[in-house]
């Protein structure tokens, strides 16, 4: 079977990271408006984010992969470059503009039915070490289950685990688990539940590539390449219907 | 395989639109009854109903597609109007009375186990440019997964993928995704927790056909077609017994 | 392949049903003791009933059909009388007390594990036409969804459906949902959060034998018999080891 | 198909174990920290466990079996013991101090992301009859569905049904479900939502291996052996790739 075009392939990473975002950033609008206790707050937005992730995921993955993650995206490029499996050069420098862009436009959304400022920097300060050490778990975590999955040819579990892990995820680590470059910008211009403040970005980002590294690391451990096609991370896009041409 | 016959079809759409309705407008009751915290009753309401509708469309999918909702009657008409694949307009015009008959006699059962009036008018206004703009998104992205699925040949995930996302739909959108017109309607007869004033209903019901629109829209950009029998919406009819003739 | 010997079939109804008490009383005494809010109460105690019955389902299903409720038995014998499949009516009296008497096993084991004395009958009137109605609707739902799957072929759908359809059932129906004369009896033994005095029992019950004969009914028109074989209830005995005689 | 090397399935056992319980600790802080009512507390930190541990089953299973538990171990290789099947000697002697290592680093570890004490003993005691008897209960419970699903041929079934069960009994249970000698280990280095006195440690693990032996007897009743290959216990080791030698 071909892959989409890639325009195909980066609008839907443009969308689907868009939609993740308006899904996080408008259940903590409405948690915040609705609900008293913090906890019961983060957990209706986990909730939301879990059966969220995992739906646009299905929706997405036979298109793009769904990845809606430079760091999969760069594991991806990275576990299938000596045998050009994966993701292309070419595909990965379109994945990520269309993921970052798609999460922004993705938090106006939310911004815009909740009638909040359409754009607005977060002053939700996040940083520390153990938040930053949260980060570093939250993304290897993600890392393990998408490659673990994807290479023991149990693609088909992805979404649902994934949205599951998520959810896990927002409770288990101190910093809520973004475990996500682009969805970090995108809630950095969002001042509501969700956001994050701009100068709390960096080190989430750098905390997130060192858990991508941990994360690819531990995978090849546990699942070594063996020369079987176990390329394609979270969905093969078994089923895509393509254009002729 | 041979369709069930279009009577016992309208029946399966008026019952499963009907016993939707029962589980919004009842679990609605209930959580008002019994919390005090606002965003607890929305929870106690998302999770009833997203586990209540995947199962519906578990139950019905099999006789009728399991639509329960004039926006996926139409966009399968739509989609399939030039190969003759997809819901036909005969059946179109049975559909649609069923759903809106059934989503009426699914809120009056609802009051009836409540002890509340059999039909009263709600009060519960649900107006204005964010509130809109949830709508149309609430139903883009339910036609998105709908036809996604279908078209990628993953119908088995539908009914969990549908429920899923109407769970995180009700707190990611600004409207709590009601996305369907006959359920819309159905809501207007009850005066607690789940309902909308009737004057609401036509701006409710006008977001949501453009919401259709605008789904099918971007799921054809997605998901083009290509010949292949990508066709009926929700559950294809693979199963079903039908009476030999 | 052969059906396990009717003895290990009963002990399973036994086992299961006993369990599925233990799980539904054992978890509303927590819920008692640890939460405030009522409806947050009985979101725990139906989070944990549906989780908690759907992997039973999925235990004893292969052994018994994993049936742990007479109506759910009298309606396996009823749609396969006819051919000899389904429940005969051997099975059918041994299955009957296995489950009233596991249910009752099941709450003296949870009022045991919580120090409540091991018998008390109940307090906790449940009476009145909206609430007879509420079990009527849910009970007729249960059949529907179990014989709806079985119809159509797809029981492995089964154990998860009803776990979700059980726990949406708590909430959209008036009287939280028994739909089980022998999980009722048991009830009536613990005088804690889901407890029902024992003069409220013979209505339940006989609420849930007209929801029974109702979704019996609903299911008949919709999945009308074809001589396929559709018979067995809940989880076709597939894949169960039998001794060699 | 080969087993992998056992280094690297007492490594998944490691890591599998101290995720799960870095799962169990961390998310009870969170939830103690934001949360005040008791029971929505145990509501969160029993869905992100059940959420959690069925994702690490999907992706430690088909290294190690997915196992994290001494408990399921021994059973594993005493089920297995008569016609080699299941774990040996060797892999049991290693999975243990692994399982057990793990959960102490697993420990540590949610304490560093919350700035937590590394290290520092539970004061929480739990102990008494009737809490040993629910981790008899839970016990014997999570060995049931283990071995029936395994004995059944369903393990495809088990990751996400062993969530299921530990999530509900968190709930039906008394003693919240610990279900685990070495999760009941590692959770006495926190002191915090989650932890446990060492002083309660003997009577836990202990009452675990009665509920071991208790729920593997009743499997053999309802799942008797038949000479065919129902072995390996949680996820059979079909798709992992292994290094050639």
């Amino acid at each position: 079977m071909t892959a989409a075009p890639l325009a195909r392939r980066a609008a839907a990473e443009f969308l689907g990271t868009g939609l993740l975002v308006t899904v996080v950033v408008g259940s903590g609008i409405a948690a915040e408006t609705l609900t008293r206790d913090p906890g019961l707050r983060l957990l209706e937005n986990a909730l939301a984010t879990a059966a969220g992730l995992a739906v646009l995921i299905l929706v997405f993955g036979p298109v793009s992969g769904g990845h809606f993650n430079p760091v999969i995206s760069l594991a991806d490029w990275w576990l299938g470059r000596r045998d050009s499996t994966g993701l292309g050069a070419a595909a990965f420098t379109a994945y990520v503009p269309a993921q970052v862009g798609g999460a922004i436009a993705g938090a106006v959304l939310a911004n815009a039915m909740y009638d909040e400022p359409l754009v607005a920097w977060s002053d939700h300060q996040r940083s520390g070490g153990g938040v930053w050490l949260g980060e570093i778990v939250a993304t290897a975590g993600l890392l393990l289950v998408v490659v673990a999955l994807a290479r023991s040819g149990r693609a088909g579990h992805t979404a649902w685990a994934v949205g599951a892990y998520i959810g896990s995820a927002y409770w288990f680590t101190s910093s809520t688990s973004f475990a996500n470059p682009a969805v970090t910008v995108g809630r950095a211009v969002t001042d509501t539940f969700a956001g994050i403040a701009p100068g709390s970005v960096g080190g989430f980002v750098l905390a997130q590539l060192l858990g991508g590294v941990l994360g690819v690391a531990l995978s090849a451990v546990l699942y070594p390449r063996t020369g079987a096609d176990v390329d394609d991370l979270v969905i093969p896009q078994y089923d895509v219907p393509t254009e002729r041409h």
